[in-house]
């Protein structure tokens, strides 16, 4: 039995590094030309950034030598230059435009729970704002080293947290700690036999920790659940001291506390380790393509396997744009309808049972079957997005994401109305929207839209900023959430009012007031300031 | 379709109120006799509680009679003594032995948040503490009118929050008011051929309201989820301001603030409205007893089910002590082995599916099928227990129920070790401890002990703080949950600390700050003060 994630040998090298093999296939480039009127072969690589002098301090850094050695405060160009931001469109487009925020001052790299306690007491006496940092995946500017009004930033890489503490079979649980890769957990657990099964699409870089801080929602989210809801302990350095949560599987003990640092982006402190749910790796992996009339069909379909069951593990509906660009890309002829995936995976006899039955529903309501290959295309490219999007960005291209989530009743106004507010805020642009609909719940599912335009050439970061607001504002309107699971960083701050609430926003700032006193973790992400924004307003 | 709940006709006098049929037949007097050497016959009614004069000052009256009108703030005997605490073996022998604690000095019912809010203000204002009120089911001191360190304390009684607002039949939500209780919102809910199926021992007297701030748990939750789980959106007045949270069925928009809320328990504030997850009122509930060859036996199967499916919607295992203890009160041949209740509700196709595959896993593994008539008399007497222990504490016995859960690994030793302290704890009283598992997760499952032993003659108050104390004390040692859906109130602050660390209760006692800064909320219950217990230390 093998783990197949369809992975490349070296997992680092697959994301935002020069390709061995472009995606920009032949096809892809007349298509480009066509619809958006730009040449991929003008593509610029970006220029290398520099980062310059290390602001800290004699005194400073001697303390964090203390706390986790001299090898592991790194001041050189390279790991400061790798750690300034993420990898969102932004942070792409900054890079390229020479825009990028400066690099932290040092990025330093603790070896347990104890080293980390002692960097975040150097950080508060020494004034040093402190950014933690997985794989660096952030899309919303979580990860930017923002030094807010310190002397200095750091990024806190949790690379050497990389250990898989416990396996507990009778319980099905894994202690894994922060700093592991998805790939690396998996690697570790199928050696006992047993996966995590999250497989979000920063998968090759995203680390266990960042699942936790920011909420992660997998591939396979529909069955068997967010990151978030697979925690079933945490543990958490904060400048006020760890925190150890969560006793039991189910428990009337009072508020949930581990809700609390789950989704909290390093902004109250540091996860160092969680113990989660695992399975054995499936026996059988059965992913399917099902074409269905229409968008509208698909959600009627979709939604009533989600709340009467059996409910697939993997559920995915592209809307008629979204089916339209796969077809186009792949060079198949146009079909009719919309592109639905639909997946189980498990023991054999309880994927049999389960999708016997969805089967025999989409059957019966119409749905025609297109077999396993029309969902092979998916799984094999389904980690090439992020690559992607950094080559067309390069010829000249907009390629954003963005995603929500919302009721059943208000998901196909929602629909409706964020692609309009995109497409008129690229006017001219030549804009192209697209939506899958996945991650279904029993109240509502996720809508994940790609936007594609032709880049301003002028200013293309207010391009951006301009059709980020419209869409942000849509959501906002329309009750749906800011994010479902691309997180808050800085690029959402300002719409946490609406999502939380005055009042709300006020607990978060007392949570942080409590467990960051000195407000040095993370600053200006998750939490609106005083003007209501985060410290890079959008 | 009717939902059947085996309700009597007025829901209100099955509970704690003089029995129409005593419960304690002919049979279960001689067990009594035989084994407990207790007489029921000389069984004592509870003598009538009457509370002594308001404290509430003439400024102070006036003030809550503003926020909610005269007829609202009720300053009677009769409802004063009835709000004076809530349902656990300590407040019962408290009333009876004259050590309970004083009425509220006024109960206050407000209409709606607004007048929350009002009545809160007012509180601030004039030095009162604030006792939320649902249907008075707490078995943990959650609802003692414990006036602290104020003025005066008053029960603020939600019965008036009693409105289905919405009916979402789309995303399959219902919006529910905190004061309905549980038949009433299954009423409202089966008018339009829904149901949210939440059925915990207390539902014929317990609230919405009363489910959320406590994290309850119910009979089915093994399948449908804890009540926390099927909250999508809540709203709570708090003395800081109104909480509106949860905007989307999923979301990465930061730390899950409803989390804070539910289990709350009123320390930080009033939970005014939820908003839920309903299911159409199944078209087939089939429940089933079978029996197993042991305790032991019995949990790896339920474990099985729990984590490789399908999941029964009901599971519930009882011990050889706790199965033999129902065969005797039957009057039935004793058998070997132990009772295990299995479950499913819902679509016909659906829980024939699901009856189907568990069936046949569990002959496959040698367990016996007692029928639909095994499982019949645990359904019409399921929400009995209370009004019998009331019964039997009459006629000189202790009768305490304690809950927990842990992980599937630590449970089988748990169960030993909870039944052993126990028996140790009220060596010479005869103790009989039975346990049965119930709520099975994948992690792990709760374990329910029922406790029977004569009465102490001298100081039963002592007696039971003894037993609860050795019971828990077991419970964190072990790794335990202090509460599975008990929750806190003020019997179990004392283990708060180890449940969630020192920095856990930091973390509260923050929280409590913010939202309630002046400390009028539910003083003592939930949170250790800085001694580390709660104001009624056990």
């Amino acid at each position: 039995m093998t783990v197949d994630f369809s992975l490349p040998a070296d997992p680092a090298s697959a994301w935002a590094a020069p390709p061995d093999h472009p995606l920009v296939t032949p096809r892809v480039r007349d298509l480009l030309a066509q619809v958006f009127d730009v040449d991929p072969d003008a593509a610029t690589a970006a220029p290398a950034t520099v980062p310059g002098q290390s602001r800290l301090a004699g005194p400073a850094r001697d303390a964090l030598v203390a706390a986790v050695g001299a090898a592991h405060v790194r001041l050189d160009a390279e790991p400061r230059a790798a750690h300034a931001n993420g990898m969102s469109y932004l942070d792409l487009l900054r890079r390229r435009t020479g825009q990028a925020p400066a690099a932290p001052d040092a990025v330093v790299l603790p070896a347990d729970a104890d080293e980390i306690a002692a960097v975040l007491t150097a950080c508060v006496q020494h004034d040093i704002a402190v950014v933690p940092f997985g794989g660096g995946t952030s899309v919303v500017g979580g990860v930017t080293a923002e030094r807010g009004p310190f002397a200095a930033v750091i990024a806190l890489d949790l690379a050497r947290l990389d250990r898989l503490v416990e396996l507990d079979e009778i319980s099905r649980t894994a202690t894994l700690q922060a700093g592991l890769t998805g790939p690396r957990a998996e690697e570790l657990l199928a050696a006992r036999g047993y996966t995590l099964g999250h497989v979000p699409q920063s998968f090759e870089r995203a680390t266990i920790g960042g699942y936790a801080a920011t909420r992660s929602a997998g591939q396979l989210s529909t069955g068997w659940g967010r990151f978030d809801a697979l925690v079933e302990h945490l543990r958490a350095v904060t400048p006020a001291g760890a925190l150890d949560l969560g006793r039991a599987p189910g428990t009337a003990a009072g508020p949930d506390l581990r809700q609390v640092l789950l989704g909290s982006e390093g902004a109250f402190g540091v996860i160092t380790e969680v113990t989660v749910r695992v399975r054995p790796v499936p026996e059988v992996r059965r992913h399917e393509g099902w074409r269905v009339a229409s968008f509208a069909e698909g959600v009627a379909l979709v939604r009533a396997l989600g709340q009467d069951g059996p409910r697939p593990d993997l559920l995915r509906l592209s809307d008629e744009t979204e089916t339209a660009l796969g077809v186009a890309t792949a060079g198949e002829e146009a079909g009719d309808g919309c592109l639905l995936l639909v997946g189980w995976e498990g023991a054999a006899e309880d994927v049999t049972r389960r999708a016997d039955a969805a089967t025999a529903f989409l059957r019966r309501h119409g749905a025609t079957a297109l077999g396993e290959e029309a969902a092979a295309s998916w799984r094999t490219g389904r980690f090439r997005a992020p690559r992607l999007r950094d080559e067309l960005l390069g010829a000249g291209l907009l390629v954003e994401t963005l995603e929500t989530a919302v009721r059943w009743r208000d998901l196909e106004t929602l629909h409706a109305t964020v692609g309009e507010r995109l497409r008129a805020a690229l006017d001219g642009a030549r804009p192209v929207v697209a939506c899958h609909l996945s991650h279904v719940y029993p109240a509502g599912a996720s809508l994940y839209f790609s936007v594609l335009a032709r880049q301003d050439e002028h200013d293309p970061v207010a391009q951006w900023q301009h059709a980020k607001r419209a869409a942000s504002d849509a959501l906002a309107e329309a009750g749906a959430t800011i994010t479902h699971h691309h997180a808050v960083g800085a690029d959402h701050v300002p719409w946490m009012t609406t999502e939380v609430g005055d009042a709300g926003v006020g607990l978060l700032r007392a949570v942080k007031a409590h467990l960051d006193p000195h407000g040095v973790m993370n600053p200006g992400k998750l939490i609106p300031d005083a003007a209501g924004a985060g410290l890079r307003a959008t």
